[in-house]
């Protein structure tokens, strides 16, 4: 068995046998760049090492025989006392476990090359360093001495010459040290070996040894990474960047990372060590001044980073030294950038011909996007924070501090910008969400009301922000003894979850021309279609913008909200007859005409799925400990009122109060999740449904004779039973041929959100023109999840003890929400092979839920407008990713 | 195409041809028995006519043949004066659709015939009155006059005669009336027919046209009957009872309907006939004179009864008419009996070789077993009815309403029996429903906590009395005008759901004879298992009584509960450290032990399933109200004492009352029943099950060391991803172990109840050697729908309007619930192919889902005590059902 191979034998795909460190600086061999000499004993010799405790038969021979090859192509002599070659004897797993296991650095010092070094760097204070770090390395690692022997021989010499740092000691100092750190070997029982072969047989037998060291065995652990593996042993010619001004060491990325710009970029010191640019005590200089100061090693730099980028085809980070002149490659590695730089580079590469189409979009992860789509608090501006939450809903926003959304709403119309602050948000808040900058709460989650309603209305929002304490009656809050009154103006970043006091600088984002060229691209491979969640024209508008080929869920709920409708929707929820109920329904019915035609207009020849009423009733009405509270100071103030007229009018009111209040009650459940509410509502009082059909169509009409084109879908939520779905698309299909004369054509579908609506889809499917799983929804009952609940009891627990390894609310659960809506799908086409089906859940606009959409064979997947552009990513890779024989 | 059969042509397997009617006198008439003759005109017939609007070809010319025939046969003649044939024409479908279509008696007579049947009956009365019954039957049903014009000549009739019933006529006003009803006829512009043919073809095509009435076509839509059978008709010689006093008419049960006796029971009315018995002016006499009276029209009668039973294999209820000596079966039919005689006879009729052991079970409908094991109300008692609500639970209780379960606790430790009367009930009631002999509830449906806790102790339960108003303040209740006030006796009837004044004499149930021998040959049939839901050793005493096979689920909620308990659970949830919840615990698990070690002793030799605590933590605190309510009442009593050692009396109270107020508002959740419960409790807070599993492994270590067998299942709550029941597992099996040191062995299991669960059972039998189907919340997840809530919002509509066909949470929703039960069975077993697999949600004891758990291949259901026979039954019947090739 090979158990040596040299750099130039090797290659970036013998990972396993090599480690990473060893197949890299093989690989950078192999394509001719400049790299040190050196060697890799490989991970078979380390298992043998670690079973056997020995070196395999035959190892030592080897490494004398290779290190006499090394002697040869660098010129020097291992043990020499000229020309003294030094080599580095380093670890490298073939799975990266930074900073776990053990290196030995300049191995080949004594007492007699630490003369020739000193002498060919004209550097004795340099060598003599060398040499002190050799012995102290070798003490620790190899021969097990606690550092902190050496750190009080350091610490002493400090105190003694009266100085802070050890750079500031001389030549002398550390001669001194050198023979100090003897002793230490010495004192716990070992000889320093001065000869060079001993310190490499040790070191090799050191690394060796640190693959089970106790921290490399819980990283493995924490990690997963196998006890199988070993790690391989490289052995490389030591190389200086301080052997005068024709030598230097420095740091470069191929290309700009936070900008993309294909310019080199980075930095280095000249007559300097790789220490030196960590100690930090000189500047180092910008890169481009090498090409003045040592233009040769500039242009192999240049020249190295093109063929490294086309060779690995990503942009690098890089490690250099030049020595003389001579300039060598240490380290390369893929250069991380931040999310601009990333798409920027994705796309040039792909027009340089370095990467396919394929690679330029497999290159960008998602949730870059997510970062480049959503205002920014500029990172650099100062700032007081004043307190932190969950980072609900990316992005930042600015405003004054408003406690309730009708002081939103009043304030919003005079063309003030505002941040809505409540203790946490139900259905009667969303018209303040919907005219805020951001939204914070001091209670709820990740998925609370608040949350899911800005991220549907890419609003940032910072939610369960805990120290924050509302006071409402003062209206004002508290937050780590700060205290903001109603209309200060504060700072909301939705990214990171902090909240600050004032207007804080903020980067505006932007769809730059790299990523609408990628997302055109996404657009041509991907086979899902995007589709928006939208509940205003507004929103509707941001949607084409972002990209959406048309609405997949347009909630109706906000159209009875509003000053001028919940009156009329309360009066018609406390309806006696259904005279009465309709009378109500049909003053909302001309207002909800106008709010269709604006949106279809808006969506001029795109479909629009348009979801009748959801929620249950009572979240309509005022809540029961209002009314009570209000009830209350009512009979109090009757007690000192004498003004007859004012006591009837109290009286008056008393009674209307406590009619609500008795509705309220008796619409009070105690699982409202899983109650009364969506289509069961929508078949015990059909003249709801009825009345928006008859408005969706009406107004499909009238934007339809405007000339415009529309695809109207309405959608009936929470079916479970397919006989709910019978009966509403035979009353509603007979309103909707009514109204449509014909002139517009419509679909009729149902979301899929209850198990047994997914269990039983074959039958469902008979009713329905499309699907659109309601993933929230399923989420929560295919759990036994309340989503309102689990984020204050048990969910973050179970994160934290790996019960689950994602919130599944976030990425969708493919082992059971998944597998329903597997079962829906296949009996869905079953009974209906023209079945379009999507999904209009949050995890729609969530990469890894977008990929199993795509697996599953949806036809679409619906997100809010800022997601769009995550959405079309996702698609096209998972497309890619799944393509079965596309070449063929 | 042969268009008419004789009686003796045709037989019961001819009833599409023949209708109903024609193939039962046919088929009498096959096995020998004494019926009149007569022939069948078949659908086919019919059905010609209404498309064509005339009688089949042929038709005619063959009737009159057959009545040739019948004259030979009867040796009376068709129109004869002297011995006139009369014969009925009578319609008969294949499906049963009584009193829809027409029948015309008595066809045949005319002025002169009258004359020969007056002679012949030597009863000139009888004979008029037959007469001028055709001519009505006739002008109405024939020709079409409405009814109200021969009404009103009898009425007229009645009048001059000063008589209120028709009866108390003459013969000489009978002749009149017949004179009187021709001249109706001829007003109405038609003619009646003495030609008796000409009467007899108009009634054959009245019959036949009768299919098409509004009522029959009304009745066929409703009950899903095809329009296309069309209807036979039957031409039967007349009959008659009351020609002397050797003729007579009656009716009889072959054996006693009440009791199951073998022994003749009916009664008879000498010289009658059947429209006397009905008029009510003659009392019947016992059947059992007629053995002196007409002995051998009496022989003949018992011998067709035993020749009828052995035909058709179950008990019949006859007609019969004596003619002159003469006995006729005019009709029989299957017997309807009370649930008693029910089992008595299968069992009987087993034993004298009429039907074979699988059809004894199959002859048992489960329901019947309902009634026979609850205590019933006496029917025949006289009672005061003071409200009524659903019937919940079957049974009747009598006893002392108390309002609380405190009281009730109190008082039946002094032997006294009580009802638990309360607005609805929560977990903290359980005990005071234990001790109660009913619950009565003016809210809730049939699956509210009242019901539910009710059924599963098999205690009697009405709930939902809306008309009772009880005034907990002032200890009473308002219903329906009559005051009961506490400590006063009523009875409640979960049977019927009536609630009762007083004390009303019950009937007890009994385990009869035949009823347990009925059940041991279900048991040598059946392959489920039956188990019982048994949460004291009492219930499980009483299951075993039942013949359970094994507790299938013990709760151990009650166990946190009860007097001494409820303090120390109070302060574990409230402990602020793992250390103080830890000693709580402590405090309860000696407790525990005890429990069950009366548990495992009761159920020597048999698995007991234990399942760990279920419930959220907050219903074992005080309600908020309440709470609110006596912390307001303290500051209230605190302004008005002066005494400072009180003062910090109360203070210290409020401080306590209002931590817990804290405590429960931290616990509060929007949806509890999606919440923090089951197993999520146990995971956050392990030390509750670690306790409970010690208290289980001690107490059965001690019942095994009593010589007793001992078989512990240990039963994990609402499991829906395999880490949890991993996790748990892990942990609990350390210290079942710990404490069983192998003297016990115990099993792990988990439920299946949330959707994820059935999904994902493949690795979730990994960590599962059982489990068990909680179909309650199983149905509540996969449908979306809160059993607290349903009810009272859309549950009756729903089914009202056939969206549901049954309430899913009485019988199991086969396309939903049980799709992914099948799910689960399927999953489960390819991993773990040793799973056991049950059934505990009500479920278990409910026929129709008994017969699914059967197909699906469960191993065993449980269900409540008192439903365990009829588990045993309907799991019998189910094998029968679905066996394949067990005689091959």
């Amino acid at each position: 068995m090979k158990l040596i191979y040299f750099f130039e034998e090797g290659g970036k795909e013998m990972v396993n046998l090599l480690g990473g460190k060893g197949a890299g600086l093989a690989e950078m061999t192999k394509i001719g760049l400049p790299v040190p000499h050196g060697f890799t004993i490989t991970t078979e010799a380390c298992k043998i090492y670690i079973s056997t405790g020995k070196l395999p038969e035959g190892l030592w021979e080897d490494v004398v025989k290779s290190m006499h090859i090394l002697e040869e192509r660098t010129g020097k002599k291992f043990g020499g006392k000229e020309n003294p070659l030094l080599v580095s004897v380093r670890s490298g797993a073939p799975v990266s476990m930074p900073g776990m296991m053990d290196t030995v650095l300049n191995v080949g010092l004594n007492d007699e090359t630490v003369l020739g070094l000193a002498n060919l760097t004209n550097n004795e204070r340099f060598a003599y360093d060398s040499y002190r770090r050799l012995i102290q390395m070798f003490g620790r690692i190899v021969l097990g001495i606690n550092g902190k022997y050496f750190d009080e021989v350091m610490d002493e010499m400090k105190k003694r010459k009266g100085v802070k740092n050890d750079v500031d000691l001389d030549s002398n100092d550390l001669k001194n040290m050198v023979n100090q750190f003897k002793e230490v070997v010495i004192k716990n029982g070992y000889e320093f070996p001065q000869d060079p072969y001993k310190q490499l047989e040790l070191s090799i037998k050191a690394v060796f040894e640190s693959w089970n060291n106790d921290r490399a065995k819980v990283y493995r652990k924490l990690n997963n990474i196998s006890e199988e593996l070993g790690t391989a042993v490289t052995i490389v010619q030591m190389v200086f960047g301080n052997m005068g001004f024709d030598s230097a060491t420095g740091v470069a990325f191929t290309r700009n990372p936070s900008t993309g710009e294909k310019d080199i970029y980075g930095e280095y010191l000249p007559n300097a060590q790789g220490e030196d640019v960590v100690a930090g005590i000189r500047t180092p200089k910008p890169i481009k001044e090498m090409e003045k100061e040592i233009p040769s090693a500039y242009r192999e730099l240049l020249k190295s980073a093109e063929i490294l980028e086309k060779h690995y085809r990503h942009p690098q980070d890089i490690e250099f030294t030049i020595e003389r002149g001579k300039f060598y490659l240490l380290q390369t590695r893929n250069a991380k950038m931040n999310a601009r730089a990333v798409v920027k580079i994705a796309v040039d590469m792909y027009h340089e011909g370095i990467i396919s189409e394929e690679e330029m979009i497999k290159r960008v992860d998602p949730s870059h996007l997510d970062h480049l789509l959503h205002p920014q608090v500029d990172e650099r501006a100062k700032k007081i924070e004043i307190g932190k939450g969950l980072a609900a809903s990316p992005g930042a926003g600015i405003g004054k501090v408003v406690f309730d959304p009708d002081t939103a709403v009043e304030l919003s119309s005079k063309g003030e910008k505002l941040i809505l602050v409540r203790p946490e948000t139900m259905a009667d808040d969303v018209h303040g969400i919907a005219v805020s900058q951001a939204v914070l709460t001091s209670r709820g989650g990740m998925t609370s009301h608040a949350a899911v309603v800005a991220r549907s209305m890419g609003k940032p929002a910072v939610v369960g922000a805990e120290e924050i304490k509302i006071d409402m009656k003062s209206r004002k809050f508290e937050s780590n003894g700060y205290v903001v009154k109603e209309f200060d103006i504060i700072t909301v970043d939705g990214t990171s979850g902090k909240v600050y006091l004032g207007e804080v600088p903020l980067i505006r984002p932007e769809l730059t021309e790299e990523l609408k060229e990628l997302l055109e691209h996404c657009d041509k491979i991907r086979v899902l279609g995007v589709r928006a969640n939208a509940n205003t024209p507004e929103e509707a508008s941001l949607a084409r913008e972002m990209g959406a080929e048309g609405i997949g869920l347009a909630r109706t709920e906000r159209m009875f909200l509003g000053e001028d409708r919940l009156p009329i929707m309360v009066a018609m929820i406390m309806s006696k007859t259904k005279d009465e109920r309709v009378e109500n329904l049909n003053k909302l019915l001309e207002m909800q005409i106008n709010d269709f035609v604006e949106f279809f207009r808006t969506m001029d020849g795109y479909p629009v799925i348009i979801r009748l009423l959801d929620p249950p009733l009572h979240e309509f009405l005022p809540k029961e400990e209002n009314l009570m509270n209000e009830i209350f100071e009512l009979k109090f103030k009757l007690r000192d009122t004498k003004d007859t007229k004012e006591i009837d009018r109290i009286i008056s009111t008393i009674n209307e109060k406590e009619n609500i209040l008795k509705t309220v009650r008796s619409l009070k459940e105690f699982n409202p999740m899983i109650g009364f509410r969506g289509c069961r509502v929508g078949i015990i009082y059909p003249e709801i449904y009825e009345m928006q059909v008859r408005a969706i169509i009406r107004a499909a009409v009238k934007v339809k004779n405007e000339g415009k084109t529309v695809i109207p879908e309405i959608m009936i939520p929470l079916v479970g039973i397919d006989a709910e779905l019978k009966y509403l698309r035979e009353k509603l299909f007979t309103i909707a041929e009514e109204e449509s004369k014909n002139i517009v054509k419509f679909k009729f579908g149902t979301m899929i959100e209850v198990p047994r609506g997914a269990l039983t889809a074959d039958k469902i499917a008979e009713y329905a023109d499309f699907f659109s799983f309601g993933t929230n929804d399923l989420t929560q009952m295919t759990f036994g999840f309340s989503r309102d609940d689990v984020e204050a009891t048990f969910m973050n627990r179970y994160l934290e003890m790996n019960i689950l390894k994602n919130n599944p609310f976030e990425i969708l659960d493919r082992d059971g929400v998944g597998e329903l809506m597997k079962i829906a799908v296949e009996k869905g086409r079953k009974t209906n092979p023209n079945l379009e089906i999507g999904i209009c859940g949050e995890h729609g606009g969530e990469p890894s839920s977008i990929e199993f959409s795509h697996i599953i064979g949806l036809n679409y997947v619906s997100a809010s407008p800022y997601r769009i552009p995550i959405a079309r990513l996702a698609a096209a890779q998972a497309t890619i990713k799944y393509k079965k024989n596309l070449n063929k």
